[in-house]
Order: C-alpha cells, then sequence, then structure tokens
C-alpha cells in the first residue's frame, strides 16, 4: 500500500533547565483520508480513514448498518476508475459498491446516518432497544480468564506495526477463548479498526463472533459496544476507559465488558469471570 | 446538569504473583447519550456527546459546518418539548434550532454530512482548498513561546473536572498568548469538545480566534485542524499525535501545529517558535 503512514521534517523541541532545544528530522506520521463510499451510485458516507483494508472496512461498515447480513450480499465492491487527484492518479478513495439482487438499498434515514451516530434514537434506551432487536440471536456469553484478558493488550501492541512507527493509530484485534489472535487492523479511528475487523471476520465467514474477544486499543463507547454486540462477540475488553452507554449496552446485550485493561488490574464493567480465578 | 457521569457498580480485577483478586464498588462513568440536532424541521445530525453545553456545541457545530457565521444567524435553540423518554421526563437529546430569515437553510449534500467527515472531498487537497476557500480571511500567526506551550496541556487538565472523576473523556480549551484561560469544556468526544470551545467563543464575539490558542487532550486529526484554521486559531496543541492531513492542512493554512505536547518536549508540525527561544 504504501499510504499508511509518511514522513515529514518536523522540529522536536525539548525545554529543559539549559534552555530550549530544537532538532528537525524526518518524522514518521499516520496517514489520513476521506474514504467516499456509494451504494448503487448515491455517497452511503464518507468517513476519515488509515488507507488499507478498505474492502474490509466496507463490509465492517455495511454489517454494523444492517445494510448487509453476509458477505454474499455484495454483488461488486471496486474503486472508483474516474476519482483522480491533481496528479491524474487514482486517488483510491472512492469505493463503488453494488449489492446483490434483492438486498434493499439503504433508505433516505441511513442516508443520514454516520460511524459515529449510527442507529442512535435520541434516547438513549430506544436506542439500546433497536440494537439489541437488530441482533437477533441472544449473545453466547463466556466466562473471562483475567490472565488471559490482561494479556491481550500486550499482544495486540505487538502486532501493531503502525504504532510503532507513528504512536499515534489505533487498533482492532479478534481472539479466540485460547488466546489465538485471528486478525488485527490498524486505523486513525478506532471505529474504522473495528469495522475492518469485522468485515475480515464476514468475508472469512466467522460471524457471529460469539467465540471470539474483541480487543479495543481505545476506550469504550456506545458505538464500539454496538459493532461489538451487532457482531455477536462475547466480550470487549478495552485499553482505556467505557462510556455510561458502553456500560449499559454490554449489560443489557450480555456482552462482557472490561475497562482500563493495562499492567495487571482492569475494571469489569459487565460479565464474569471464570469460577476459581 | 448532573448527568456528565453516572456510577455502576464496577468489579476491580487485578491479577498478582498471589493470585486474583477482586473488589466490587461503585466507580463513576463518563455519561454519552446522542443529541439530535434538528434545523428548520428535518435532523441535520445526531451526534454522541457528553450532556452539557449544548447550545455552545450547536452553535460551533454549525459553524464549523459553515451554516452561520454569527450568533445573530441563530433564531431560536430550544430543546424539543415532545422528546420525552420512557419515563415520561424530556430527554434534552433534541435540540430545535430555527435560522435568521435570510440565513440559507443546509442544503441536501450537508444533511448527509457529519462532525467525522464534514466537508471532506474525495481527495485530500481538494478537501483543503475546499476549507481554505471557506476560511476567507489569511490567518493571523503569531511565533510559539516553547515554555508556554509546554505548560498548556496541565493547566488544562487542572480544570477538567470529569477527567479527574472518570478518566475517561476528552477536553478542549482556548488560551491567550499570554496563557490566559479563555474556557475548557470536556466530552467524550474530542469534536464535540472542541465544537463547545468554538460555540462559545462564538457566543462571547471572540471569533475569529486569532489570538488565541486552542488545546487539546486529542491527537490532532484533519477534522480538529479544520476547525480549528475555520475558527481562526492562531495555533493548535494536542497532547497526542498528528495525521498526515493535518500536518498537511495546518500548513496549508499557516496555522501552528504542535503534538506529543508532555513533559519536556513537542514535536513542532507547522510554525514558528519564538526567535530568542
Amino acid at each position: 500500500m504504501g499510504r499508511l503512514s509518511r514522513d515529514f521534517a518536523v522540529t522536536r523541541v525539548t525545554v529543559d533547565d539549559t534552555g530550549v532545544h530544537t532538532d528537525t528530522r524526518a518524522d514518521t506520521v499516520t496517514v489520513e483520508e476521506p474514504l467516499e463510499i456509494r451504494v448503487g451510485g448515491p455517497t452511503l458516507t464518507t468517513t476519515m480513514r488509515t488507507p488499507g483494508h478498505d474492502i474490509e472496512l466496507l463490509h465492517g461498515f455495511l454489517y454494523g448498518e444492517g445494510i448487509i447480513t453476509a458477505a454474499a450480499d455484495v454483488s461488486t465492491a471496486r474503486y472508483c476508475a474516474g476519482a483522480t487527484g491533481p496528479d491524474g492518479m487514482n486517488t483510491y478513495n472512492v469505493l463503488d459498491v453494488d449489492l446483490t439482487p434483492g438486498v434493499a438499498a439503504p433508505g433516505p434515514e441511513l442516508l443520514r446516518l454516520t460511524p459515529t451516530s449510527s442507529a442512535c434514537g435520541v434516547c438513549g434506551t430506544s436506542s439500546i432497544d433497536q440494537i439489541l432487536r437488530r441482533s437477533e440471536r441472544p449473545l453466547r456469553t463466556f466466562p473471562l480468564d483475567p490472565a488471559l484478558i490482561l494479556s491481550l493488550p500486550d499482544r495486540m501492541r505487538a502486532e501493531q506495526k503502525q504504532f510503532r512507527r507513528t504512536g499515534g493509530i489505533h487498533a482492532a484485534g479478534a481472539f479466540t477463548l485460547d488466546g489465538e489472535l485471528i486478525v488485527v487492523r490498524e486505523d486513525i479511528g478506532r471505529h474504522n479498526a473495528a469495522d475492518k475487523v469485522i468485515g475480515h471476520l464476514l468475508l472469512a465467514e466467522r460471524l457471529p463472533a460469539d467465540d471470539l474477544i474483541l480487543v479495543m486499543s481505545s476506550r469504550a463507547s456506545f458505538e464500539l459496544v454496538q459493532k461489538a454486540v451487532t457482531a455477536g462477540f462475547g466480550a470487549l475488553v478495552a485499553v482505556s476507559a467505557a462510556s455510561s452507554l458502553a456500560v449499559e449496552l454490554a449489560r443489557e446485550s450480555g456482552m462482557a465488558l472490561t475497562g482500563f485493561t493495562r499492567g495487571q488490574r482492569f475494571n469489569l464493567y459487565s460479565g464474569e469471570l471464570l469460577s476459581g480465578s
């Protein structure tokens, strides 16, 4: 891809007792570019994302919005040939998608929805009801092994190639209950990283993910819990804090949720620990 | 408001050499609820936000989208009286806005736009051009005092009441070149925190903010640089990383941009240091 990070000349400034010191050299920065998703012609959404795994991102996004339920619901997905930048090269920033005949196109109300506000009703409770209705099957839950949970963020970080280069990118990962890594994806947007992982699992026919744990390098917002519940994950492990609506949705759906999962400790907001642990 | 944070019974899990220890008690979590913004009837957007300063959020959002340019462009803004939750109480999650006669209503293309994708063209360059055209005046830039820049994140953190309680909320703050604090706002979404600060400045008739520095507790995404440039800030100070498009937009607009602004050092991605420093 070659577009995941870019080098800029950056001045590092240090202030200490002896004064101000500067050192200008190339520094690696995470790439952020818009991805426009068109379904059957009209634009469904434009999201800022780190290029790469765009087809997975597309599938995860459409799945999370309830537009598709299986990979077969997408007939074709390709970069728009006419989307060229000032240099005359394809920007690879526009995806044209055709749904399989029989799959309903997104209605006008979805054309207003977005990754950050998808499926949000006006009141938290009705919104939660709506999501629980959408995930028709009950979640298969499992008790958490504390030592395993604590090991997952470190194991994911070992796979975060872009984070090591830039220090400025989120990651999502799917792990089995035995701690086996299925997939890790990075993106400047946490919701995009989750969509890439979910899209990967959809394309691999691994959904619902009821025997998997979703690990996020970020905090757990409502939106991320919503994506995890819709994909059927049994647990969401977040490195940072959880929001109130995230805790409520996890509890109502029965999905396990941990936050501040760092070092030797984590907060268990929802779910059970393995007995004997 | 009483809705900025909520207490949940949370189990703290610690794993050490002697085994797994659990301790269940009340823990404070940042509240996240949807805010629906209706302009002249139809819904313009729904954003997940931390309740509080919603009128500032509204003004900052409409300003950033180019729908209003002054506080007087909003005729009325009030919580929808009919938006009640299951308990029959107003949710305070729907804002009805009427624009002053003569101010153009948002067009259909804006109805698709969102906080995360606002004003994003398909290609980064055209998108940047679009934003630079929108901010008609050139930015008034100023050289940065390194010691002042390094002091700002700590001074903002001292005002982050919710962060101290929950550890899970972003903040945006506006400071003068003398280091005087104008306003700090917190929100679970970094873009909402920025919109609240910009809305505050708009309502206080302090825009363009060309004598102010915007400080963000988060990373600097394209979207945040876009909001800062549109509001006319001379500098954006980010505690975490900057993205490639953020650096490009800052450089093209002439706005100073720092990242990883922590402890004794920061990266200067755009702008100049005070001479003699």
